[in-house]
């Protein structure tokens, strides 16, 4: 895991990557040795070098390779992260694959020794934030995201490995030095004063008042200690709305390095709450009232049709179980800890999203100031409300409601 | 973990193993080469050869040897089983060693090649059930036992461990072929028709009640998923009064051939459940009634004083935490949450018991079949009490208190 660098490893870049391609058997079939290719490096997160290249003569032709980097672009040389996780990134989209192909990017190797994953390159569709910003509708994004986590958490569960693959898998994706980014920015820094929380300083009111809340805090650290005990399900471990690449009929999850052993409701919740967060910008962004009000209620269908969808899709899972061991009222009850869980976790997202270090650009985006606290503002309350009564919730109505009943506390009424 | 078996590897017999015992330079502080030595085998678990090795000219001279053999001995080649637990148990001594030496066994050496442990034998302790069905009080035992627990159990979690260091013993704990002993054997079988549930004909009416319970059923799945799932602590995995080695002054815990990481409420849960089994087996076993109160009044106290002593040894545990982050009200919920699972997994253990293959002494072995239908009875209204209820738990003495007050089913009353 921390091993010494491959000696074959080098960082690639637009001048060299035409030499590494062409000395790769796997992608004959796409470019011809010695053609003309285009490259550019395109990667905009923290963690990896990121290439497209096309055939000049066939811009059809094309394949996105991405590289791990020993150490975390935003931060620099200071924080080292293992290569590990491009060997975890390729067996997590393996496995993707073969649960649910229709929304996992074709891969087509993984290099250990260049730590590097050559996969189709998405030319269709674009980053479903960026969409989700403009106000794009996406109308299939919920049933194929509700699908997608359904396949892919159910059939790496307890529900259906037999007891020694799951342990072995369990054992397989350790990913310790991902695990503790989350651990870190998702569950302990937004709670506490640290030179990582950049919220902008009109938030503060509303942040310390968040941080001295005590039973907020012991709710989050019992979202913690599920994060970092709990091996329900192989979680994708980052799947906001950056993750997903999309378009009007088709959408792809991409970027599972940060995948490992723990509860669905990771993923489920930060679907959930990065559509929360839209839906908090949306309080501001869209300047047309009849616009925001359709988008937003567009927002809200989503959260509830991908939780019916994902239910439904579970149905063949728990058909197949012995019901005598795990009766009926053990498979709903089930579901509703996955639902409450979903909620916590999604809180959490949320929470990290406007008070720490990796804000989204829904809302840290927004330009003025007054407008951005509000929609942050926003956010935090919606947060809060998710975590502290998730206990309560029977059904994703329920948190709907909730959530669409909060307001901003911004601007400070003195 | 199923690799090929080891080409050094032999059962040895109390014949051959003296040759053995002389080759090991470890063993050359307690034997003198080729002096003459007595063994035997007395090994009556079914996993294991257990010798016992001394010097014929000075029997404290004297070292046990445990072999793991590549089968069940209970049900003999047919269930095969990876010699890989002798490994665990090895390093799973070496880690209650380091945090709890007073109540470990001295390891001499573990070798891989043998699957074999050469430890400290315990000539001057019994196996606490023997001393528990005679009625023998060990005034020591809870004291002793709660702090094994809070030491091996708080000193492995994410509490004191750290981020990386954690995940990776969790990977080198993976243990599928006895966690699925356990699986099957406690959570499984006894709530279904098998062939495997060798209950006596007696109690037949409840155990089919029993088994006919949907809600009780529910809440064994919750406690299963929760035993295959959850990565709390690195716990001994069969932590009950036959894996414990006792006198008036001194207590060991031995055989953590299961050991993996898992609740902490397995192994507290454990020791409660078989205090309660040797409780309900005295509601018949010593014929005195005043012995008997006096006995089972012991047997309560130890438990309320283990789970006490357990509570003040996490304290400085606790007070090395970051209060921020965890703070006192999550603390507190924590310990209210080991003890919920105390009372749902000691549960389970204790029905296993009465219903499942592998029978407790204490009530299995009570000669007369009416006398032992009352105790089993007995046995599984508090099992079932403590799973029910346990979420309404809020003390030891509130579920101590529901235990007593249940009382056996049988005779049925028509």
């Amino acid at each position: 895991m921390f091993g010494d660098i491959s000696p074959q490893y080098h960082p690639l870049t637009p001048e060299t990557i035409a030499d590494y391609v062409f000395s790769r058997p796997e992608l004959t079939t796409v470019f011809h040795a010695g053609e003309a290719l285009e490259a550019e490096e395109v990667g905009d997160g923290n963690l990896n070098l990121v290439f497209k290249v096309r055939a000049k003569a066939d811009a059809k032709r094309t394949i996105v390779f991405k590289q791990a980097v020993p150490y975390l672009r935003l931060v620099g040389d200071s924080w080292p992260l293992p290569t590990d996780r491009a060997r975890i990134e390729a067996q997590a989209l393996e496995i993707e694959a073969r649960l649910c192909p229709e929304h996992t990017p074709k891969v087509y190797f993984y290099d250990p020794d260049m730590y590097l994953i050559a996969m189709q390159n998405l030319t269709d569709h674009i980053i479903m934030r960026k969409g989700l910003i403009k106000g794009i509708k996406y109308p299939l994004f919920a049933k194929h995201i509700g699908k997608f986590m359904a396949r892919t958490l159910g059939n790496t569960s307890d529900l259906v490995l037999d007891y020694r693959t799951k342990k072995l898998e369990v054992a397989r994706f350790i990913n310790p030095e991902l695990c503790k980014i989350t651990e870190d920015l998702v569950f302990t820094e937004p709670y506490r004063r640290t030179d990582r929380n950049p919220y902008h300083i009109e938030l503060e009111p509303q942040v310390l008042a968040l941080q001295a809340d005590e039973a907020l805090r012991v709710q989050v650290a019992q979202m913690k200690e599920k994060f970092m005990t709990q091996a329900q399900a192989l979680v994708h471990g980052d799947l906001h709305t950056g993750s997903i690449m999309i378009n009007q009929t088709e959408t792809y999850v991409i970027d599972p390095e940060f995948a490992f052993y723990a509860p669905m409701g990771f993923d489920i919740g930060a679907v959930i709450a990065n559509l929360f967060l839209s839906y908090a910008s949306h309080e501001v962004r869209l300047p047309d009232p009849e616009t925001r009000a359709d988008f937003r209620a567009y927002l809200l269908d989503s959260i509830r049709e991908l939780w019916h969808v994902f239910v439904a899709e579970f149905q063949p899972i728990w058909a197949q179980v012995d019901s005598i061991n795990m009766p009926r009222g053990y498979q709903e009850d089930y579901m509703l800890r996955l639902l409450q869980d979903s909620a916590g976790m999604g809180a959490c997202k949320m929470m990290r999203r406007i008070i720490g270090l990796a804000g989204v650009e829904d809302i840290r985006g927004i330009e003025d100031v007054h407008d951005r606290s509000i929609a942050a503002s926003l956010a935090l309350n919606i947060a809060q409300t998710l975590i502290m009564q998730r206990h309560d919730f029977k059904t994703i109505e329920e948190i709907i409601e909730a959530a669409t009943a909060c307001r901003p506390t911004y601007p400070w009424v003195s």
